[in-house]
């Protein structure tokens, strides 16, 4: 292939960055690799394998193949959270149209990820021919992604084709949200007949007039309150202002909250730190802290039904600043074009300083030392309470939807992002694959997965991947034979809520590696989990079997409150 | 609850049908029920459960759990080909955009199913809370299955509700496509005040002097010609047109063909039957018998690549009379307003009668007696020979795509309609949820399952389901360690083509159920096959290890063809 080289950046003779000569993939390639992207997901299918073929060929793009689309979507969404950027690549309408559900949480939950889908040629479309793969038109694909994206392009024509790339890739990364490039496979070759010279990126910036009033304002507002508090949401994380917003908390000495959607974006051991704000499913002290405020300060917070704990949190909008990456509300009036950046960084340098306030109580139960009772059947606050022992920084959490979710809540993160959940597009079936995407963006992060059985035989079989890779992530599947946050939430024992059970356990004798474990009491998980942390050669998959009626703390919280409103 | 039980159709004391009464959900039940449905696939979840309720508690609908949605999804189509109506009932967002595919591929083969998802209730949607599994907005879900459906409705307004259920499900049942009907989760329990009488089915008939005239010409050129060929096409079997095409072949004494989407829309023992048309992939006697006649007669057949053998077909359009229920071409000119059926019936009763012709020899391989080479090792096409001799009529052979597809278009099928596979819009992983359709349609139906490693790893665990309801599914797993039909298409060796192989045949183990079989030689798979057909009691899984370079007779064929075309 005559295509160039594009592991270093082309430069023609005078130095300056040059495109001649590229084809239109390798151009996509060359940009994918400045934006840092070392590895993609997908499964390959032949309206994209000329693309891979480029891949394979001019890059060291790792081409991470997953056993089914969405569980290369889910993968490449959780590399993006901890990457910046993540990417997924498949074939035409059966790859692409088995991704919308994980793109769809891509998008709600604001994760960069580019989806690349090759289409079928340009040539091949002539007289509208029945090809494989195609649904209704030709566009049919296209125009669902344009539901699910924040961009995306179609590469059908040479003369736009490297602009076109530009502006997708650029407003995934600008707005944290999927996009999707099609792309027809016979122009993958194609070689524009121009040079192309990347636009800038366009900057926005706020207006200084409504950010100078805005500041002003919550300035006063913070300065006269007794006891401020932040609330950091997920947003600090994906637009990286984990710093600007510690700078503001130590320097004004303000402690803070998180969502639970925005679990671990600071580190969980830091002083200034009270807990998870969640309504009804929260700690007591927690909530009686936050919501005793004169002045909360939402910072890059989703308030979803989730984070509010299904609306049993009760904020004051009066004694609110919600400050977002799309919008800026203090009390009942908004401000436009405040960048959320410039107003955190505007607050931490306005030289604010809060009354000193007693923080709660750290949790007692989840910290204090855990004596096993061997004998005892195994509950989940008690798997939590020993898994919280042995948590340290070179581990990710990854959890699940429901109880895993809920429990895992209780959790402490000591460093920042370390806990990966879909807390509120709540997609069942997300942790297994994302936590192949958490250890391929750093082989060196062990992730702990916490999941369901429901969820594990929607996406659990992706555990073959990592068997494939010899990753280790060390899997606690939450065994209760059921969908059971429903039969928690819902009145009356329901069949529809009953699972076939599976011996989860003996996945590695069908897949070939891995340690397979099945525990009913504490003393067993004890020795399981034990055994598991000291074993990096693989997965470890420990079934832990969970009576029916079994719920974590959070979960019996949420229960409790939602019957007495009734 | 005090809704009506819905197992009779209500009547006013006039005798005549009322609604009086009727809760939303009732009438969508009572309305499925009328048009035959007994069974549902799906997954619970919290936006749709009012509707589980009431399904539950007041019809004999079976719901069927499966393991995720994609995979109801391709059960409800193969329901839906074998029922003549699918349903599938699941949560908002995380369950509707997961079948996306799923639903495509039955737009894409004109599958009758219905989608029924739950969705936020009305009253919550004030002032746009962010609720768990939004994506963009409350409507973005609908708006994706707008591209993927023949019709659909969100059924948000009682005095309209059930005249938009009438009028989705019998769009869908007229031009067989998926429809979806989204239920906010607050009107499923909801009275409209008014009573409602459902329209008759609006009819629609040909245009009389269209008819005439395509009919004048469609038998005079049938009459003057000397070798005219029936090719029939799924529409056949979808609009339940078989009898006509049976009565005009053999009143007329034309021979026919099927197409690879509609194999087995006519028996294939039928003594006028030739075989399957398929370009390249066909068997050369065929393929020259078809491309030989002077009046081709396509009868709702989709002209798609594959159908065609990737183009490799060639049929001259001046010598062909095409009818489909969309359009009717004769030579290069059109009628419009002729129905599929009345032309059909037309031909039928013109009195026409075909020159006799010698009928190309029945294929001599896949029926001669099978003599086993105990120690041999396997081949694709040695497996699809014992087959032959084991099929009959209690079988449906349900096969995946690929070189799965290809290898099973040389069984001879002996009753319509007892071969499922998605030969156009070839979704890999249909085959395993799709037997569960099957069987779940026809429980005496034994589904005999072909399916490849990398098809089987991505819905295979859907056996699962088959477990628990202790259905018997055959299902071979032709194991050849990698995508095979991409390997043998296209050149080079390529890492992305191989995957991790599994111990398919130890998943029983896991399964709790079933019978798991590994074999290498032509006599273990004997033993195995003989071994599984005498074995009602639940699934067999039969591992069948390949040579990565095996390949089917037709798919030796296309390589071949294709290869003369460079």
């Amino acid at each position: 292939m005559n295509t160039p080289n594009i592991q270093a950046s082309p430069t023609s003779t005078d130095g300056q960055p040059t495109t001649a000569g590229m084809t239109i993939g390798s151009y996509l390639i060359h940009r994918l690799q400045e934006y840092g992207l070392r590895d993609m997901f997908g499964i390959p299918g032949d309206y994209i394998l000329t693309f891979y073929g480029q891949v394979e060929d001019q890059s060291k793009i790792n081409m991470v193949g997953c056993t089914r689309e969405d569980c290369a979507g889910f993968a490449a969404d959780a590399y993006a959270r901890v990457k910046g950027l993540g990417a997924v690549c498949v074939t035409y309408c059966v790859g692409g149209l088995s991704l919308c559900n994980s793109i769809a949480g891509a998008y709600a939950e604001k994760s960069p990820v580019v989806v690349i889908s090759g289409s079928p040629g340009m040539s091949e479309r002539h007289n509208n021919p029945l090809l494989h793969h195609k649904v209704r038109d030709f566009r049919t694909q296209f125009e669902v992604f344009q539901k699910l994206c924040i961009a995306g392009t179609e590469l059908n024509d040479p003369s736009t084709a490297f602009a076109e790339i530009d502006r997708v890739l650029e407003a995934i990364t600008r707005f944290k949200r999927p996009g999707i490039i099609e792309f027809p496979r016979d122009m993958v070759n194609v070689v524009p007949r121009f040079t192309h010279t990347p636009a800038p990126p366009s900057s926005i910036t706020s207006d200084p007039n409504s950010l100078s009033e805005a500041l002003a304002e919550a300035t006063r507002r913070i300065s006269s309150a007794k006891k401020p508090v932040i609330i950091a949401g997920v947003e600090i994380h994906r637009f990286s202002l984990q710093d600007e917003v510690l700078k503001l908390a130590e320097g004004a000495s303000i402690p803070f909250a998180a969502t639970m959607l925005g679990k671990s974006v600071i580190s969980e051991i830091h002083p200034l730190y009270v807990g998870l704000y969640e309504g009804a499913m929260g700690r007591e002290e927690v909530t009686r802290f936050v919501e005793e405020s004169d002045c909360v300060l939402l910072l890059g917070a989703f308030m979803t039904d989730i984070n509010l704990g299904i609306y049993t949190a009760n904020l004051d909008p009066s004694r609110c600043i919600d400050a977002t990456s799309e919008t800026l509300r203090i009390s009942h009036h908004h401000y436009q074009n405040v960048l959320l950046g410039d107003f955190i960084r505007g607050l931490a340098t306005s030289g604010l300083k809060a009354p000193k306030r007693t923080l709660p109580a750290r949790p007692s139960s989840i910290d204090r030392p855990f004596a096993v009772s061997p004998n005892a059947p195994l509950r989940i606050e008690r798997v939590m309470e020993r898994l919280n022992l042995s948590l340290d920084e070179n581990m990710a959490v990854v959890a699940d939807v429901g109880d895993s979710l809920f429990a895992a809540t209780e959790l402490t993160i000591q460093k920042r992002t370390k806990f990966i959940s879909p807390a509120y597009y709540t997609s069942m079936g997300f942790a297994i694959p994302a936590s192949l995407g958490v250890q391929t963006a750093d082989r060196n992060l062990r992730p702990v997965v916490i999941v369901g059985d429901g969820a594990f035989q929607m996406t659990g079989m992706e555990l073959s991947t990592m068997v494939k890779r010899r990753y280790n992530p060390i899997i606690l599947l939450m065994d209760n034979k059921g969908y059971g946050t429903e039969r928690f939430l819902h009145e009356g024992e329901h069949a529809y809520n009953d699972i076939h059970p599976w011996a989860y356990h003996r996945l590695p004798e069908v897949l070939g590696g891995g340690t397979g474990y099945e525990v009913r009491t504490e003393g067993q998980f004890d020795a399981a989990l034990t055994s598991a942390l000291a074993d990096l050669s693989g997965p470890s998959l420990i079934q832990i079997h969970l009576s029916a009626d079994d719920a974590s703390r959070p979960l019996r919280r949420l229960a409790e409150k939602l019957s007495q409103r009734v």
